[in-house]
């Protein structure tokens, strides 16, 4: 028997009952509709973000099986009435580990050849899963794939996102206001979180980052007990909203700030602004990194500048693509993605900016709305 | 040559330089004097709570290899001062990913037998690392070897669960003084980290929890813009302080309880007290699972506690043991964990009550000083 006739057999087994709704948008139907291709009978997702994005699903502990016809969603008992109320596809409520229940499904439905993701799946559960396969079925590494179809953000999630970034910018403002010399850098950090969360975010994206003086030359300082002095203040922060992320830095200076900080500053905004200037779809995202590191050249700073230039981000904070050297995607309309050039040096600070834009055919839209000059205070 | 002579040679030429300190408490010290018995010549350490354990690194992306003679903590740019700040051992800054510069490490010092962490790596790590290991080196899989020893927790890791089960309960206090109806489970939520964070945690230690009425049924509810109304509300929070967890479930009900619920909230009390009277070292942690059962099977009410009874926590709010049906483990004095029945009942709610416990020779401390009695308001 031809692997392709084994392929179509598995598939009309795993058919069994009737045909179910695809999730939302469709999403689960496109990848079942891409198997064939991929000369695969399945994929077993275990990425949680990925789960999220094809079946609904917001818990956590949850595999999702999609087949030609059918997809089924395992979890456990915790998330039964959860489950029944977020997703189309067929729930199973695994008693104990899920590994269990997806191989009887595997057996079941009498699948051969499994895409597994082996960027998100610990070997321990690699392992678990292949020792009890049955004879004749293989597990396939599927790289990607779901994070590539998460890349391009729908209208929907664009507008969660829009959601977020608003957040996340009204919270700033707020808790800048009340910014003064003796507060906790924790103390601020609090304030913000909590004004992100009355207004509407379930959590911060990722560890605010709060940061006053010499330590703001660290590029991922969690908040102190120290308080803010003279100098400079770095804000990263980000919030999660109906699943999704937002980001962005800005500076504050307490007094006045010399010349050398002037002049970085000016270095970083020349730079992020001219990375953002840079972005369309169909540029290389590797392009838009060079373009902020030529401007920090031109001041001596493109040593101090020691991460990529951005990210994507939505259902996580740091999502495909990378705006770095070695990255290689081309940027296409709907990807949104963080631009955010930054300059450190011991003992003297750091300085970053920081903006969620979202990838249009001609350039690009800033969506954070916040000011960028630096907020001397 | 034999195998543990070849292991003796590669251990002396991993020595190299002089002789480094070996991180808080000795704990490096310990593993690299466990290698032997492992028939190991390195451990690659890459989970990020045993990173921190054993060297002290509170930031992301990093790997440790521990070797008998020293060990090198591998990070990115991002943390170069960070790094330098935390750690006592050796620290390598990698320009790309970190696994080129573990590989570096591993061909300098000659390294055989490589232990590395399969519950905690992801395949394509694994394959990566596999794919440009040096002929003859090969990676054995080592299995909760570090979570073992992070089970007991040193003198300081206790006041430091102590200190964050503290700044739990009075955040608790704080914004239960404040609930009435009307109030949205997403503002309660927002009041309780916000006082947990002006009270010194640096961030929840997972997503707060606030359900009221027949959502909490859901053990793992979000809160929701949903107002709190008369019935059960269920409050499940916990600190993130000096990097250690705490956990508390405590119900609330608004308006005048019923002989259902009232009856319902005896049951899963008298269960968790028992279950609490039954801790002590040299107890396995299935039995207290099983006091905890049987005492809500009196009451008809053991197939709605869909959970176990408990779990370990310290840098991560779940560790081991686990107190559930199918766990091994001997509870140890110094242990921390959780006990937290709970019954769930479709479309009447939920009740669950949890406390963080210190395990002792002759019975357990019980850190949260929050009372138990049902909060009515």
């Amino acid at each position: 028997m031809k692997t392709s006739e084994k392929r179509r057999r598995a598939a009309k087994a795993s058919r069994g009952g009737m045909l179910e709704p695809h999730g939302p948008d469709g999403r689960i139907g496109r990848v079942a509709a891409g198997l064939e291709a991929r000369k695969l009978d399945a994929l077993l997702v275990s990425a949680g973000p990925n789960v999220r994005y094809l079946s609904g699903f917001t818990g956590d502990n949850a595999n999702l099986l999609v087949m030609p016809e059918r997809t089924i969603l395992f979890t456990d008992p915790r998330y039964q009435i959860q489950a029944a109320q977020e997703v189309a596809c067929q729930v199973r409520i695994a008693r104990g580990p899920l590994v269990m229940d997806v191989l009887a499904a595997i057996r079941r439905a009498g699948l051969r050849r499994i895409g597994y993701e082996p960027a998100r799946m610990t070997c321990e559960a690699f392992e678990s899963l292949k020792a009890r396969l049955p004879m004749q079925a293989t597990l396939e590494p599927v790289r990607g794939w779901i994070e590539e179809l998460r890349m391009v953000k729908s209208a929907e999630e664009v507008e969660r996102i829009r959601r977020s970034v608003q957040t996340n910018s009204r919270a700033f403002e707020q808790a800048a206001a009340r910014v003064r010399a003796g507060m906790k850098e924790s103390e601020l950090a609090a304030e913000l979180e909590y004004r992100m969360r009355r207004l509407g975010a379930e959590k911060p994206s990722f560890d605010t980052i709060v940061a006053g003086g010499a330590r703001s030359a660290l590029p991922h300082a969690q908040p102190t007990e120290a308080r803010l002095e003279k100098g400079l203040v770095v804000v990263d922060m980000g919030a999660l909203q109906d699943g999704y992320c937002s980001d962005m830095t800005r500076m504050l200076f307490l007094g006045r700030p010399d010349a050398k900080v002037k002049r970085a500053y000016k270095a970083v905004l020349e730079a992020q602004l001219a990375a953002i200037d840079s972005v369309r779809a169909g540029v290389g995202s590797a392009q838009v990194d060079r373009v902020a590191r030529r401007v920090l050249k031109g001041y001596g700073l493109d040593q101090a500048f020691v991460h990529s230039t951005g990210h994507g981000l939505g259902l996580e904070i740091h999502e495909p693509p990378r705006l770095g050297k070695r990255d290689k995607t081309k940027l296409a309309t709907g990807m949104a993605i963080t631009i955010e050039p930054g300059v450190y040096l011991e003992g003297f600070g750091g300085i970053r900016i920081e903006d969620t834009v979202m990838v249009t055919d001609h350039g690009c839209e800033i969506l954070t709305p916040t000011a960028k000059e630096l907020r001397v205070i």
